[in-house]
């Protein structure tokens, strides 16, 4: 007999965005949902109680690095590349594998406590990032970011080996809830030639390719006058569009290019409250979607947002939507919430994002007995609108609970909270 | 001898925005601080304990429409014009004086949850407000919403009428913590006739004017092709731009009505989510500071928002306020914080917003010890980026305690939240 888990008394939030008054019934063993709607009474070894709230796929933040929570708030309000050069990659300079495994452990820890269950990561250290992963429960696509402009040939060289050797040897690590990626930072910061041979090898090994992308008009200008074409055109010469791969931002996209991931099956990954702080812009997010593009939604770092709350950011997601378009009509609370789930789910090819049988049991409850979220006309406008990362009672995924009311049962709250302010203070203070 | 508040423990911010460790002592009986920083020992008959969390001013909610948390999430994503004609003003019409007197409970207990002080009030049933707001502890400045356009000449008449009358009962009812205005709803809705003749009523009897200006390009427009002039010259012009009265939105304000703002002293309240959710445009905050206009924030009626939380609007404020300039550098996190607290309280005209001696002792006390608010580099980075309502622990107002660790003592949350989900059914159902 398998293991089950029962979500009880909930109203249950379907695919198609529609809410409906139900259980969900887990298989704990295979991580997957059995039944969603009328389950059989007395069915499930253990259960979650829902009353009074609504039942969820787990969020997905598709774009971070999470081990920079701990440069939360270490500099505010400059320009990206300003920001990057004198204040971000300095710090990040400092940080050993061991910080990095804090400031995993940290970002988890909050990703959780907000009904977060996958994300998507570019940064360094990642076998420690995998760890943390691994323990804490959750699932990931995590990838060694590659940067060569400023490098000689050999440090870039091993940089790019380093990205796939890492993408190869934890491709399914943590009972497969690990999976990989090639991350070459951007296309201006990492040579034609490196994003042409490794992205090929990222092919034969079977791993996607993920890079931030036409993010601020800095990286789509000198592409434009060095090559004649769009940063994503030149992107798919070189074979990194494909229906596995994901670009975070894209920004200044223009149609052709918004066609062409259409076409192409390339996943984009917004960051709204990024790219409203970092004053990159705004981008095309209803174009994309009229144009069938699959849109995930990400945090970006903690130290650009700053916190790791996707409830958040599809806030911010259907709200600058709506500025960019000139349109309240456009990116609604049902697509936000949509992209911030399957959305996310399908732009970084990991299982979750829908609540129906055989998918998998990744879920958050949401608590709807707070004053912000009263009363309730429309279930989905207060998950869009109203819902914070606070209001989320329980986290599970595939199939095991990782937070039950508020208390997470996967990592010592307080004691990765000490190690993070440790870790923290010593990184600000080795890079003064 | 007077009663005393301490609050113990925490950091406390200060009103150049630096945060320093220190007690705050507050006279229960004057409503007032007595004191910041080193307090005696033993001084304090009662105390709130701030250990591990920032003492900040309570914060300012400058301009709502606080009953309309009945109709939060009731209709979305549709420009202003028909969310009103369409949506909003049919069920508004269906609202009781008790349905108004039950969504300002809801309100109140929101903003009191959030570490909300004071607010900005353009309703009607105005003395159903001032009765919850007598009760609730908290400040407001109310007034009862002018619109004459499509009504006869003695409607129109009998609507300015009781708007002054309103603001002549009430100002300084509940202990002087409420104040009034004459409220004509817009430049475009309230004819030219009686906003001269009531705003000079409003002067004889001492109150200030409150109106929405310049919120989207359909209000600047017709003004502009009518009379050859700005919407707040026109204002200006029917003497409606004094240094007591303050104007919601200004998205679409030119340099000439920045400058005039500056001038006569005419505080701004910035709604941003409210501008972002119906795609009325981003106001240049930026601009307005540089040119030395007070600015306060605003969460508009939970309809368009749709939350009265003020941390998610100072944030709202200091990421858009960056896009609007295409500056990262723009209204940056202490600025933000600011026209939340001091920047609000100017604005509209009531005490509070600064924490040092003799001011009220309106405050909120703000929890750090979470994932999201971990580590600390920058205390007021957190406040303006990653401090949610939900981390409020203690709010006071008027030197009284309105929430004790979460718990609110002056509302029943249960019965409120009972009342206002009976309430907006009611209203759903009637306006049907």
């Amino acid at each position: 007999m398998t293991d089950t888990l029962r979500i009880t008394g909930g109203r249950v939030l379907q695919p198609d965005m529609t809410v409906e008054q139900g259980d969900v019934l887990v298989d704990q063993d295979a991580g997957t949902i059995l039944e969603v709607g009328d389950v059989d009474e007395g069915a499930g070894d253990e259960s979650l109680d829902a009353e009074g709230g609504v039942v969820m796929p787990g969020l997905v933040n598709a774009h971070t690095h999470v081990a920079m929570t701990l440069l939360r708030g270490y500099a505010d309000d400059k320009p990206l590349e300003s920001w990057l050069r004198e204040d971000i990659w300095p710090a990040e300079g400092e940080l050993t594998p061991e910080d990095v495994r804090v400031g995993a452990e940290l970002g988890v820890l909050e990703m959780i406590k907000g009904g977060t269950t996958a994300f998507a990561d570019m940064y360094f250290h990642v076998p420690e990032i995998a760890d943390v992963v691994d323990r804490a429960g959750v699932r990931a696509r995590l990838g060694h970011g590659v940067v060569t402009i400023g490098k000689d040939e050999r440090d870039a060289h091993d940089d790019n080996e380093e990205s796939i050797a890492i993408a190869v040897e934890y491709d399914g690590y943590a009972d497969d809830r690990v999976q990989t990626a090639y991350m070459p930072h951007s296309l201006t910061t990492v040579g034609e030639g490196y994003l042409r041979d490794y992205a090929a090898q990222a092919r034969e090994h079977g791993v996607p390719v993920h890079f931030h992308a036409n993010e601020t008009r800095d990286e789509v200008e000198p592409i434009v006058e060095e090559r004649g074409e769009r940063p994503l055109e030149y992107a798919d010469d070189l074979g990194l569009l494909t229906d596995e791969d994901f670009v975070a931002h894209g920004v200044h996209t223009d149609d052709t290019e918004i066609d062409l991931l259409a076409a192409r099956g390339t996943g984009v990954i917004h960051c709204p409250a990024s790219n409203m702080k970092l004053a990159s812009g705004m981008a095309p997010i209803q174009e994309m979607r009229d144009a069938g593009v699959t849109v995930g939604i990400g945090t970006d770092g903690a130290a650009s947002n700053n916190d790791l709350s996707v409830f958040d950011e599809l806030r911010d997601a259907a709200m600058l939507g709506k500025l960019a378009a000139d349109d309240a009509n456009a990116v609604p609370a049902s697509a936000a919430v949509k992209m911030a789930t399957a959305g996310g789910a399908d732009a970084i090819g990991l299982p979750g994002g829908r609540l129906a049988e055989g998918e998998a049991a990744d879920i958050a409850v949401v608590d709807f007995t707070a004053p912000h979220l009263t009363p309730v006309h429309d279930h989905v406008s207060h998950l869009a609108y109203a819902a914070t990362a606070g209001d989320v009672r329980h986290t599970v995924c595939d199939g095991q609970v990782l937070m039950r009311d508020r208390e997470v049962q996967t990592l010592d709250e307080d004691a990765v909270l000490e190690r993070a302010a440790e870790a923290a203070a010593g990184v600000a203070a080795r890079a003064e």
